[in-house]
């Protein structure tokens, strides 16, 4: 479900999980252990991409939607530790954004360093509203640091999905270019980021990147709580299971 | 002075006090009452609207040049009483500017969830420091959660008024459209947003709204009374009593 | 090395230190001084220009690699002063960046109040991290405030040196124009600001500009000795005297 490939010192985490790379309890943990490794092993930066036309649909929602509350609960708190490494990697990240990112996709482009996004017909967004979840606030956090705090209210409360060129408009994604692309832009971004001074970039980083792991410090327990009795609710789950419906009448079950 | 339309369950509420929508002690206590009825009446969202080519004039000078300390700072207070309604309404309220809205007008709009402004000779902005008067904090604070520290800067110390294509540039409205689409746009916003699910885009506009309401939460009657002390400075009279003078010869007092 | 000219009250302080007008202590605290004499002159803005072509190089890297730890520890409380008179200066200053802008001259202009760039082949940005300095807090704090959270990231963790569309494009600068309109527009947006009444822009300029001052209130004697031992640290003394290495065959040593 994640192909794994060095470039040089920069290793790239290939979402493979078809059809639609979700991330399913599974895949969340092989990515925060991949992480983990990356730095173990030595690597300067990562680079996490997915397929061409399909960076990640998110959360697997079919597969969630079978879990009791223990183990939702499990899964929320397995999805804000895989975003905590994310957001305080040690070693850069970028997102190569090859394709389609809702919800889960760019929640976790928003923790990386910098977002590529693939040119074409793919959207991209915070659409957690429109499938009946609140935009959990460590998130958010995350969200205003990359576009501002007006353009997170805008995008989260509308939980609106959005063209790539509105995407690199509004600050979420970094640069736009065609689906081959995307990969090589990404190692090449890393690849002159490395060629800096290491200590002073890495102390820069650091420092420009604080908020976001205090975000992550001050995530309380009961905030993951507060998440699974949303999922729960009536609300989400009505939305959640028609929307199950539908992808199921479309592929097979993630 | 305000008329009253209901569009299914979204209210608009529309100013109507020639010749330019001024906003007296009598419309802002109106415009805070009719929130407060549209969210009994169990209306979904409102929609504030003016008059084709003018939304407001902002606050009636000439009226409230003839107000004393005690009323002046009444009036004040009905101002942020009404401008902490819009930022902390329960139902969303998008801001149809149909024309000019300088001063009083952006001051408004800013506190809304969504600006939508005419397209054409329009001005508008938070002028106040062009008629003598210093952006009171909480008001600042706003521009700020709309267009950021920096344009919030460059907007209110230069006291600036923009075209409709600069104030969509740096973010102090979302779209703008000809004056006839203005109100239909609005209404069609909303209607999009009050499709989401109801809780889940309501705790997450909650979310992403708090700061406005701590901004109002923290305002001291202390600085009510700085800012009535600023109203009745010798260079803020001067200006004003120029401008009401200029405006006299203009029109019929407001 | 640092030229006065007044033009009514607005006094332009034009940095004339051949040939990069690279700021060495003296000029560090000329300029300080110059700020202090304009304020006590009674002017009422200041516009700090350059050299057709060139704004500043900056530090003066090959001068201050032959000081001590002590002079080094002076200079950097020089250049942290000097900033802080800049962000807190009483009358408002225009930066007219008459050409190139890297490293401290981009610093001097962030702490303005309002940034006009010369088109034309000319590089600016805050690329202390490519020549092995972390970017002080302070100093990022202050990129923050004029390009927001993520711009002041991107810029700074990659140590960017862009061109001056793309300055204009992410805030780093207001207003682009050809090099001979430079100083002209500066003195016009200036005369503009200084038209508005005193009390109300000035007023609404302290409020605007409180977390500047705030940044530098909190700025700790131990975090200069924090940029201090980095300064002295292998890596930024080895791409130090590489860089100053470079332009000693260049040109004539700063």
């Amino acid at each position: 479900m994640l192909v794994t490939l060095d470039h040089d010192r920069i290793r790239e985490l290939r979402l493979d999980r078809p059809p639609v790379n979700a991330l399913n309890p599974a895949l969340l943990l092989r990515l925060r252990v991949a992480l983990e490794e990356a730095r173990r092993d030595g690597c300067r930066g990562v680079v996490l991409s997915g397929s061409p036309g399909c960076f990640s649909g998110g959360l697997d929602i079919p597969e969630l939607l079978r879990l009791g509350r223990a183990e939702m609960t499990a899964t929320w708190g397995s999805l804000f530790a895989l975003l905590r490494a994310l957001a305080t990697s040690e070693i850069p990240v970028a997102a190569a954004l090859t394709g389609h990112s809702p919800a889960g996709g760019t929640v976790l482009a928003i923790h990386a360093d910098y977002r590529i996004m693939a040119e074409g017909p793919f959207r991209l967004g915070l659409n957690e509203v429109q499938v009946g979840l609140p935009l959990p606030e460590v998130i958010f956090r995350t969200l205003q640091h990359v576009v501002g705090e007006r353009q997170a209210e805008r995008l989260a409360v509308g939980g609106l999905l959005v063209e790539p060129a509105e995407a690199l408009r509004v600050g979420l994604v970094d640069e736009v270019v065609g689906v081959a692309d995307v990969i090589p832009r990404a190692l090449a971004w890393m690849t002159e980021l490395l060629s800096r001074p290491a200590a002073a970039m890495a102390g820069t980083r650091a420092m420009a990147r604080r908020s976001l792991r205090q975000g992550f410090d001050a995530l309380d327990p009961a905030l993951i709580e507060d998440v699974v009795d949303q999922w729960f609710s009536a609300e989400t789950q009505a939305v959640m299971h028609a929307l199950a419906e539908r992808l199921g009448k479309r592929r097979p079950a993630g």
